[in-house]
């Protein structure tokens, strides 16, 4: 440490509990924000602090929101009958970004994984299994990464509905990534993309 | 953007003023703290709202403080004969970390760059001088960088303080650095090690 103003130096491990951010990067920002650009540290400060204190779960999708119910489901554009089921608030951030759905999303916030004591209540999942019995959802798109733990997640939440009567459950597609050259891609994606090849024509 | 949150949205904005961070790692950034890390958020709004007011410049060297005169200045153990001149703060944490340094600084905050309207003034080069004077000070050590704009300022400084009465004016050596394999260093250094090399037997 730098021993040189103990505030700076309590800035500069402040810095450390953002992810990717060691100690070099840390200095770097301290020293970045006080030489140069105070005033946006302080608009930092300021929207991290609010953000803190207003931001929580909706009630509905537990998405981040400040408010109850977030922007997504109280859009009345969107569908609601179709329900996106994915991991963390990344995973929406990346399918909207595609401009390809237009239903609810439920975020668990996570993956089961006995290890770190989180089963079904952490993830809310008979929040989930009351919310597509309630609304009387149509569709459950399983949208949870493609690990061993999210895979696990999936088909407990699966097992658990596959019972209701009228209720499609799909999985997003696996295969070979836009613009992956199949020389990079990894076995596994190999296998699904073989496994679930689409026919293009088929005189058999 | 996300269109999720507006606040959300502002603090992935926000983060976006701290060097190196672009908007996927803001994202990040903004949902590990809010997902995972709540209370490390609420010491960093903090400490960064906090050193924002408090910390400023030491009126005898420049660094960063939060009292009138920093810890190094006011130790009575350091020489204060012997001034380092340094372009930032994380000059003075590179040298500190050497522990091969126990005398005082001058963070010029900067080099001398017309273009971009630095001149003497905004280096408080006046300061400088005044200091080496008053405090008859022995040796000044040019640390700045060895960049074109470093180089010149050193040399602003040589020109104003060589007619200094028992005044020792110095500058780092340049050379291999340590750990550093010939091939990979570059031809200006190489350049400067053999000009600079130093005798190690003598009997011509």
């Amino acid at each position: 440490m730098s021993k040189v103003s103990p505030l700076v130096d309590s800035l500069i491990e402040a810095f450390q509990c953002l992810p990717g951010v060691g100690p070099k990067s840390a200095q770097r920002m301290t020293l970045h924000l006080l030489e140069r650009n105070k005033n946006a540290g302080l608009v930092l400060s300021n929207t991290l602090e609010m953000a803190l204190e207003k931001v929580d779960k909706c009630k509905e999708c537990r998405i981040f929101t400040e408010n109850d119910i977030c922007e997504i489901c109280s859009n009345e554009k969107r569908n609601s009958k179709i329900l996106c089921i994915v991991e963390s608030v990344s995973d929406v951030f990346a399918i909207e970004q595609s401009n390809q759905f237009n239903g609810h999303y439920f975020i668990l916030h996570g993956h089961l994984s006995p290890i770190d004591d989180i089963g079904p209540e952490e993830l809310a999942l008979n929040l989930l299994f009351s919310k597509v019995k309630k609304n009387n959802v149509n569709e459950v798109i399983l949208a949870t990464g493609s690990t061993l733990e999210g895979e696990t997640t999936s088909h407990f939440i699966f097992d658990n509905l596959k019972s209701v009567e009228e209720l499609k459950i799909t999985k997003l597609a696996r295969g070979v990534p836009l613009g992956g050259e199949l020389e990079y891609v990894d076995r596994g994606t190999i296998m699904h993309a073989l496994s679930d090849r689409q026919i293009l024509k088929n005189d058999s």
